[in-house]
């Protein structure tokens, strides 16, 4: 995707991004980024500094690439799982969406989240390169799924930022307290205005 | 607060812990928690070493401070301000505030917050150490507010804790995105939900 360098090194390893990336994601979510690098990733999956090198030219890079192919994974499993194609409205696909980013699991992601949030929130150059991956890229799929069910554009786009806003804003609060009765009312008090355009 | 041992040294500095509190407050908010450690805060703040510990025991302590600091001065802000003492309902209130959370200077508190969950998620034992500042001390707050303008005690809870939820998952899109139009009219479309009970 991002290596635009074609050698006979790169050839040679290219057919091993996805698996090296899939193992890096694991990492990643498992070990969170401080401290991370790429040699001590490199020794956990079994490959060379050099290797990793290749296909990802920085940590920087590497974080971003875990982070597309979290949401990517996630993006299709909520479009192309049996079990969320039986969602009759966008109101309760979401639902279904909280409860699987509940599992202990998936909750690394947001661990993740917060981390690199934290790190990259206060230089601007950062914050920028995060933006698409964290925000924009999210919010697309949930837009197109809010308009496919009747939301006009506008609204859906205000909508998708809320819901994208109310999942993280509520993990933050179920990673601390663990509180999961609390915060699923919350959650479905916030899904409740899903119903209709306006929520009131 | 935390000190109970007094003697001579510990009375000599007593009344240093506010302003100490005070400028490592600022101190944190404006270098966030990576690598930060007494001694440099000590430098920071032009006071030994010795001085600083002898009031905040550990670099954990003091961050569990610094945020007891950041909640209580925000709330008195809500609670006593000229300003906030217009607002003629609670959905009022938490547009106001809202506004003034999303002043860089007040949004450096949700980097730090991004910061401590992406810290302390992974460890239970820390989470649990974060959850009453992080969590409970702010939703006590709102509740009463909420209970103050005729919400049943059960649905202030909820609903302290969406409004939570929603500032932080909005922050975090902020701070990366700064597109303060889009996530106002997200916050908006929230906030639509405070002026009935069941929100629809």
């Amino acid at each position: 995707m991002t290596d635009d360098r074609v050698d006979g090194r790169t050839l040679r390893y290219r057919h091993r991004r996805p698996e090296l990336l899939a193992a890096a994601t694991e990492y990643v979510l498992d070990h969170g980024i401080d401290g991370v690098s790429l040699r001590p990733v490199a020794t956990a999956l079994g490959v060379s500094h050099a290797t990793l090198l290749r296909h990802f030219k920085s940590k920087d890079e590497l974080l971003l690439c875990v982070g597309d192919k979290i949401r990517g994974d996630f993006v299709r499993s909520w479009q192309q799982d049996e079990q969320f194609s039986t969602a009759s409205s966008s109101a309760e696909l979401v639902r279904m969406v909280w409860t699987r980013l509940c599992e202990p699991r998936e909750q690394r992601q947001f661990i993740l989240l917060f981390q690199l949030v934290g790190r990259a929130a206060r230089r601007p150059a950062d914050a920028q390169a995060l933006a698409p991956s964290i925000v924009d890229d999210w919010l697309t799929p949930i837009e197109e799924r809010l308009c496919a069910d009747g939301w006009p554009a506008d609204e859906a786009r205000t909508l998708a930022t809320l819901v994208l806003g109310h999942i993280r804003g509520l993990q933050l609060d179920l990673l601390l307290t663990g509180d999961r009765a609390r915060v699923d009312a919350a959650f479905d008090a916030a899904i409740a205005m899903m119903h209709s355009p306006h929520g009131s």
